[in-house]
């Protein structure tokens, strides 16, 4: 199903008719509105201005569009921010975020509860059981603009509070952290500081506490939004839009109260985001990585605990990334295509009309800016719709043979503590992610804990803390267990594990990592044995009881077995990950089907989306009916096909 | 003509007479003093110390110079920081600009600008009919330092004081920056915030009205001091010596009150600030590049409405750029005659004496630091002195058959909203005067909506905003028009027009912009047709009722024609910027003369000026009679000569 | 002998007395203690808690050990911090740096000099005669983080305070400073500013006494320090452990009261800091550069007046630097016997054990993280102790044959005022040595004045300021003087020498520099004549009275020769720099031997300590006998040698 974004404050009253008609007539379902509408719903304190919003929901109803409605949270007004200062928040430099854009307001002010309480409770009486209404947004785009962390004096205020509860005395929080270390003790909870701003760095277990804190504030902020609108508004989900690439709180546990996760989809801008080689960049810089939304996809389908939208997708060329290209004709189809293979209930473009003023009047929507008139994307999300309808509904999404486990807190205790400039967790992740899609796998993405019955393989990049239940969840396993470098190599409380590294992990990989050496680039270290490759940016100089199945040249292991767990104790370059996912499949019993880097293969049922990002053709293999395109596949393409017999 | 700084406050008043009586021989007519004195002018509060000043112009007249006085408004004193520190600038960072060096105040102070014309009227009434004295200048360099902008208090109270009386309404201000965007709509004008420190991106609208608000501000300052000067100096020009590659403020505007222009060049210092590639730098590092110097000349011509001085010539190293070669023997020579070729009136070398302390001890002057003993670059303003004697009094400067237009506003617009990283106005129009200059073109420099009668063509590399006048003039030129990218893609407001860009544009282009792409480095699209190349960095994406005279790859238009009207729909490269310019002359019916990179000619009234700029010697064409160097160039040197008959 | 450094606060104390035994019977003599553990001996204000010290103390001594005790200044506690915030330093930005790390302190403090007297008493009267203390360390590395320049309040009030006991008036300090330059004069010191958060560049005669300033600070506060312990603990011996690369402050000046000098090792930590090629950090990653720790060996065997000590030498992988690779086998056992070699009586390993919790968890120690178990580290300390028992006493150090003066305020002098942005003091100093050692000497590295009798060759890389003392023994020194570029070039006053430079060099040389050139990379200038090779970076022009050798393609002279010295006037690339490095060993009748880039020389009476610092094997030249290591040298090993007759 599709949807869009929709600002009816943006555009006079008399066109609202017309774009509700329209949007019905290109085979939009949903539309979302409202999430930054405050200065218009309230223009002065206790001044409420619903009329408009009463009109633009009846008009959309009417039309016969269903409403996703927001909460104005991000952008609170200006009569708000003058009034109360203390909700804005504070940079790691130390200066005020001020007003002027969006998302500036600290989650650890008191004042900013109380108003955000405030206006929900307000929107959520007025609109909780309007009849278009089918379900709620919180907020928008959580940590975007690097807003989760603040280091203003309210944050120090409520971190204190939370470390408080956490460590109960003051000793208890100078063991934890080893504050013994350079005389860092203190005797009161009010002597914490905030770690930044320091003479060198701060203590890790200091910055990690403050990471945990406010990823767990963005859990509680928005339990509280959600209540009050599950208090106002029976019978409607709730949802967050989540970014991609802002892995500054956890996902998952902002989730757990939400009935579907939803995220934001700009293949394009990513591209200019993510690490990728210049040779990557220019490659893909019109279309998009062909890992870069399954990636998210998957992951979201994890978060939302099988249930997810794209809440925006990218419909043209952007205005926000350092350069913003016009996607390849053909692309917001394929992208449109790609999200369903992956089990997106509903995909709702970003916005349905371009915005000619303001920050992203270079943001293209599926009509020009200020126009009636469909952009390129907006003709190909026409045909998409087509499309959906003559292709009927799609069959169930089922559990992948291969689960990757993300962890979130591995992405925050690996920025506290490089040791190598270079050991990005993303990135980590993302790698073997793509070398397990290139081999025609479709891929879970679970959090850690989670259960991993039926898996025939469980990737584990790195976890850098390994909770207990992340220890049993893995040790209880039934399929193969591939562990990465640095795994296990921190305690909850931030310290190296008194037995060493891997810790918790031992028992499964058999190892003790004694030395870790970070690479400068061009550094590399040679593996040989049942892998071959090189070890880049890091190596774990370990011994073992396990079995040796790759050295590095000096003699130290490089994978081990034991068992069912492989333990890759270094980053491998793409050689060594693509040799090590080889052995993987084969331990795993998983056929796998060798993909060009532009040509990528989802299934969904018995329903096969092959998705063509390059410019070059691609033909199908043997043995499958073309429901949607065809057995060759032009550039930029999507061809849906069921296999002939079993045999693929 | 020449002249040069002097500080007599820099050196014993026993050597002043030897000073003057120097320059005097070495064939300096003018002399321009006092710009940084007044801490000696007025060493506290209302105590005036006139006498050394009185005696240092006395002896400069008495030996025959002609004498330029500076206001020292660019250099308060201590005393008057401490009693008023409201002077002082902010950083967009939110930091107090300092004092301890120079240009330490913002024009936004109302405490600024009482102190100012209080010092103005004290040295202008003093000076003001000194029988010396010939000429003032307002000032130094302003907005160098990245001063034009400023981000304090006092900025703030001045700028909602430029909006209230641009817009009246906060209704106005909201609808005319789309404010409801993202709920940035205020209720006063004491609402309204400074565009920095903002959590992501402000609003462009907001950020290109405080632009306009500093550079409106840089012209009502220094027409304050002209203003007094005025009244006090009957009979003498004003000037102020702008700063190359400073294009934080309108130049034209400021001169609109000035009775003639005058810039800084350092062609060497700017070879380090422009952004060329390192190969260019490499190649021009001891020389400057060919059209550094030229571009501003012709720049300054126009802001000047025909009369320019250089103000302070480059006369050897210096000693602010991040290296600082020494020139190649006979640089300083041809810069002179390089700005006499484009019609300087007098070229004023920067400084007579190297000082030996203080920030720039390491930059030379006409003589050695602290001593009587002429410099390389002394020696060569010795010869150029005897040659200008030698050839006698210079044609008129003729109008060129080319112009370019400036646009001062579209330097500020694609910084403001970049879109692309690398779309830099200043590149931009400086690699079209470049391909224009290659092929022996003289060209003129205007401000838009300036008239264009008399041009054969007329070059717009773009002009983001187009204004009425500006668009009656296009209409209104007789030759060829050549308009660039994202020309006309925005509105006063800075939205896009409602009919698309090029918005007042299209009457003569007959396109229309849908898309627009900004190409990562390393990207590009071929471009076949009338012309050849290749699109960089930026691609209009546009439907068209006019000629398609080269289209892309993908069949889109990238060069058309309707009329006398051209529309390049893309950055070009350097092989599609030589076929556009080309293709210009043809149709414009010019007579060009391709030269090598290192060769340039500029025409005066009939007399011809060669330069070589490169390590190669160059033989003329044939049909010149030689006045000044030979047929035969050697390197780093100049030849003047007539055209035996008219067929060059 | 060799020592440990150890940190008893951080373990339960009933593993001290196996901590002790271990050190024993690894071969270890001394131990430190102490210097970051104000937190436990004083948790609250005058609540001294001395119990678990006295009983470490005795533990240690107990087992044998000699007792090294730091002062704990580096890290002031949370409790003094925030009831003196004053103590605390500030960023050039303006901002505070705060508690949380270690250095948080300015010495411009009268309350943090208070604070650090009473607690050196406190720990100097009670421990000051304890029978296992040999002597003291102050405070920890000076400098380091970036913290000998601080820009607060009270700084700026101890800076005017220096100023005024060295100018005495204002005018002094307006004449010195040329402040009538940009009117920067100020009529009383309170007026004076601290020279950071200008506009453009404050003046570098500022920026320089701000240094000057700073240094002084460092060598009154350690004397404060030392004056305290030597009322206290008499008989036993202090010293300082500086900081290698870390040169804001003279380092001679602090040694001048100790009684010897120390310094920390971190040989592979420095070398991604050190402006090496990406090459030569890749060459040299896992090994350290050859030079790097001798240079500093040499240093502070001069800075010691011929003692030191290695206080912390890496035992292992670290965590501080951009990546942090694990040394080759066998170069803790190398790094250990260079230190020796070049005159360090103890070298102490820094950690003992490596600590599982806060900021270092990542830095090695002889024994892995908590556990009684040797490192790989541990276990070539462990080879060393045995093979300094197996080769008995060692010959006293000698003076070298050749020295290179090493001027600290050269260093800040080029940062004040680069002119070029890769004229860097400390590599041109680093490269002249390295020049020297690949031809097989050994170096002195003395102080700008010191005598310099009995040197065959004299280097003095650069020096910009030269004193009189600097002058006299220059002029004083028998053998060949060898000077570099842009020597003499500022006054005490930093203006530039009113007869030119190098000013009084002038003597020496014959020579007159009247412009210099910073050359961007990719600029050179070739030269030729005695020596070859190219200019990069700088070069002077000058004028000369003396024997040109060399001259540039311009004819202007590149090396001169008056008498016994020579004048380089470039900064010279690798080619030049041997070949003149070859005409200075000739002219002072040096016997050199070409070592390649991986092998190292060093003398130590008749020993002949030979390192390979590659991978590839290497054989010693005939005639000599080895007593430890063989003729064959395997990869990263050390040889020690006598020759078999004099001739080598
Ligand atoms: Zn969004
Ligand atoms: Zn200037
Ligand atoms: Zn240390």
């Amino acid at each position: 199903m599709l949807g869009v974004c929709y600002y009816p404050e943006h555009w006079d009253e008399a066109r609202w008719i017309t774009d509700a008609q329209r949007m019905r007539a290109l085979g939009i379902t949903y539309v979302r509105i409202g999430e930054f509408a405050w200065s218009r719903i309230e223009p002065a304190r206790d001044q409420f201005n619903f009329g408009w919003l009463d009109r633009a929901m009846d008009v959309l109803h009417a039309a016969g569009l269903k409403i996703v409605l927001g909460t104005p949270t991000a952008t609170p007004p200006k009569w708000l921010v003058d009034e109360c200062p203390d909700i804005l928040p504070y940079d790691e430099q130390g200066r005020v975020r001020g007003f002027g854009s969006r998302r500036h307001y600290t989650m650890s002010s008191q004042t900013w509860w109380r108003e955000s309480a405030r206006i929900v409770t307000a929107i959520a009486q007025r609109y909780g059981d309007h009849p278009g209404l089918v379900g709620w947004q919180t907020d928008n785009e959580y940590g975007c603009h690097d807003t989760t962390l603040s280091w203003g004096p309210e944050d120090l205020r409520a971190f204190r509070d939370w470390l408080r509860h956490r460590y109960q005395s003051c000793d208890q929080l100078n063991e934890a952290w080893g504050a013994v270390f350079w005389s860092m003790e203190v005797a009161d909870f009010a002597q914490v500081t905030l770690p930044n701003l320091t003479v060198t760095e701060a203590n890790p277990a200091h910055r990690m506490d403050f990471w945990r804190f406010h990823s767990d504030q963005v859990a509680a902020y928005d339990l509280m939004q959600c209540d009050i609108i599950r208090a106002h508004s029976p019978g409607r989900w709730i949802t967050h839009n989540f970014m991609g690439f802002v892995s500054d709180f956890d996902h998952f546990a902002v989730a757990d109260h939400l009935d579907l996760a939803s995220w934001d989809s700009y293949p394009i801008g990513f591209v200019e985001k993510f690490p990728f080689s210049e040779t990557e960049r220019n490659r893909w810089a019109e279309t998009s990585h062909p890992d870069i939304a399954p990636w998210h996809h998957d992951l979201y389908r994890g978060v939302g605990r099988g249930r997810f939208w794209v809440m925006e997708q990218q419909p043209g060329p952007v205005n926000w990334a350092a350069w913003n290209p016009v996607p390849k004709l053909g692309m917001v189809r394929l992208w449109t295509w790609e999200a369903m293979a992956h089990g997106a209930e509903v995909v709702s473009y970003f916005r349905w009309r371009q915005a000619p003023f303001a920050q992203e009047q270079y943001h293209a929507g599926l009509n020009l800016p200020g126009l009636d008139e469909l952009s390129p994307g907006g003709q190909e999300a026409g045909t998409v719709a087509r499309e959906i309808a003559q292709l009927g509904p799609l069959p169930a999404v089922q559990q992948a043979a291969v689960a990757i486990v993300f962890d979130y807190a591995s992405y925050w205790a690996t920025i506290v503590q490089p040791q190598g400039r270079d050991f990005r967790y993303e990135e980590l992740a993302f790698r073997w992610y793509e070398a397990l899609r290139r081999r025609g796998l479709d891929v879970d993405v679970v959090r850690p804990g989670a259960p991993l019955d039926g898996y025939a393989a469980v990737i584990v990049p790195t976890m850098i803390h390994v909770t207990d239940a992340a220890q049993a969840a893995l040790e209880a396993a039934g399929g193969v267990v591939l562990i990465g470098p640095r795994a296990g190599s921190r305690t909850r409380n931030f310290a190296i594990p008194h037995d060493l590294p891997p810790g918790p992990l031992h028992t499964l990989t058999q190892n003790r990592v004694i030395e870790v050496a970070s690479l400068r680039p061009g550094l590399n270290q040679t593996v040989n044995g049942a892998v071959q490759g090189k070890a880049i940016r890091w190596r774990d100089h370990a011994t073992t009881q396990a079995q040796v199945l790759a050295r590095f040249d000096d003699g130290g292991p490089a994978l081990t077995q034991h068992g069912k767990a492989l333990h890759l104790l270094c980053w491998p370059d793409q050689d060594l990950l693509g040799s090590v996912m080889d052995l993987v499949c084969r331990n795993a019993g998983l056929t796998t089907m060798a993909l060009p880097e532009h040509i990528r293969l989802r299934r969904r049922g018995d329903l096969h989306f092959f998705t063509n990002y390059g410019p070059e053709a691609w033909s199908l293999p043997e043995g499958f009916e073309c429901l949607l395109g065809g057995h060759q596949m032009p550039a930029h393409s999507i061809t849906v096909a069921k296999p002939l017999s079993k045999k693929v």
